[in-house]
């Protein structure tokens, strides 16, 4: 199985995902602002995955810094943390990666600032490890969806590349494969940037998963032909409602799953899950520039200088949410925060 | 304004689709299999405009014939009529053309062959010139929906260019705009083949029209926003129960439409209501290659040998409709078959 990220001797090794499925090729990082951009431009993508790049860019900031004592260790890295933070506003493994090692290094005060520097690698590359168990517990809670001969439809990349590991919403997949359990995969193509396609389609099909591509306005026919057991995608943000953000046109699947009586489920790692904000609209939507949309691989598809809406993510209300699948356990979205 | 297709001389000029909106070339066909391929390849798409080609492509194929008399006219036809009527199964436009032209020969069998030929041409010239007073009556039986300063979402090209004159969805559009009407479009970019973004995007930029480009995906989204007052889309066959045949893609909006209380209208020329069949799901449904969704002008966006559904249109059950709009009158869906 391909990995989206490691670490090797205080350099970052980023697959870098625009180039798939055709190339398979990563780019070294040493400094922070390599890794930032790599985020930026989606080259790692993903709300797991960008928490774990956003932990290792701290990491590789950490060893450059000559400071003189752990206030000051604490204060350099601020200017990492803000670069980091901002890099993509949805999902919120990022900023809950950063908070987990400034806590860390806050509760380590006493400590040298060499003694820092190894406890925020060491650190980065726990929460790199946690995130392959949280997906394989995901995977486990989620296992019993995935009777013999079920068809199951998934949007984006929920995946293996959007992780440390095995996935949040493939990790089921990879489980029942494992078992020996047959199911089919619709994978959504996920426009713009058609991770569906290129990446999930190509993970499972390297797993040996029977996997079917379509185009995203495909999902509601095959739904009302009644060819789809459930649903099941990823999350950027879940929050105390029960409201969840994901890829855009995550909601339009979720009120088609609805509207013909399909489950519809979250796999959430609690890295994801943000208690902080009451409701889904309140959630930071990122848009992202036109030419996503306008050009495809370099290729013009749209007229010269028309105009565009490009939101990367959508708001997917609690109540088309048949459950949110954690690492701890099954929730009803609108009770998911009386149980965490 | 241009023009999807014209007759000039025995032959017949049809804009390549396909190439738009890069470059602006027309074919010219001077026998009917170079029209049938035109349909089958898109280069000429659109239910009102692949009927008008069908009747310029029985056109062109008459002036050719050699036949003895009536009878061995209209039986050396029907070698065309049948490769017409199997380009493209779902839009019955082809059918209606056809058809129209079959009877016209059937109730003169008592002219020459010379008379019926002309007859046959100026029938093709006639089902194209109706189709622009068509589009102009349905613009203004659907003008009063274009209040100042609303929104409006469209899908696929129901357009000047899938028509022989100003389009079916897109026809008030183009009165609005003649009458100062301020409004937005929301073009939904439809995928694979990308008539929205290609076409209707284009087409009404050239006419000073305000449009926008979204992805499929992310009209739901805005429609949850409450960014969009209503929805028009074309259809390629409208039956007997008010159900709609349309773009892959089209029964999604209307779901979406329904679940955010915004009226769903359907511009629907007599030519492409197909009373005959019952039900929706009883139009033939045409699958088309998996490269249409694999492939994006010639660049690969998906795994070598991935599997693909791709169904060309869906049906939009008749309960989702708020109204079809015809040449004769805007109609409740399910009442349609009691007015025409």
């Amino acid at each position: 199985m391909l990995q989206s990220i490691r670490w090797e001797n205080g350099a970052v090794y980023i697959l870098d995902q625009r180039l798939l499925p055709e190339k398979i090729e990563y780019l070294k990082c040493t400094n922070y602002e390599e890794i930032a951009r790599a985020i930026e431009n989606l080259s790692i993508r993903g709300a797991p995955a960008i928490g774990i790049a956003a932990a290792y860019a701290v990491a590789v900031a950490s060893i450059g810094l000559k400071s003189c004592c752990s206030e000051k260790f604490l204060s350099d890295l601020n200017t990492v943390f803000q670069r980091l933070i901002n890099t993509r506003p949805t999902a919120v493994n990022i900023k809950w990666a950063v908070d987990r090692i400034k806590n860390l290094i806050e509760k380590n005060a006493s400590l040298s600032v060499s003694e820092l520097k190894d406890l925020v690698i060491n650190e980065a590359l726990k929460i790199h490890e946690e995130d392959i168990q949280t997906n394989k517990h995901i995977g486990e809670n989620a296992l019993h969806l995935f009777k013999e001969g079920c068809t199951v439809i998934t949007y984006c990349n929920a995946g293996a590349l959007a992780t440390g590991g095995y996935g949040t919403a493939t990790a089921p997949m990879y489980l029942a494969k494992e078992k020996g359990i047959k199911f089919n995969v619709i994978a959504c193509e996920t426009r713009p940037v058609l991770q569906g396609a290129r990446i999930t389609a190509f993970e499972l099909m390297q797993a040996g998963i029977d996997v079917t591509l379509v185009c995203d306005n495909t999902a509601g026919a095959l739904l009302r032909k009644g060819m789809i057991d459930f649903a099941i995608v990823g999350t950027d943000r879940t929050v105390r409602n029960g409201d969840v953000a994901n890829k855009i046109g995550t909601y339009s699947l979720a009120v088609l799953c609805r509207e013909n009586n399909v489950p519809f489920y979250v796999a959430a790692p609690l890295s994801s899950i943000d208690l902080s904000i009451p409701s889904g609209d309140m959630i930071p939507i990122e848009q992202r520039a036109s030419e996503e949309v306008t050009t495809i691989r370099g290729i013009k598809i749209a007229p010269e200088g028309v105009k565009v809406i490009n939101l990367a993510f959508d708001v997917t209300p609690a109540k088309y949410i048949t459950a949110i699948i954690t690492e701890k356990g099954i929730f009803n979205p609108e009770e998911l925060r009386f149980k965490l």
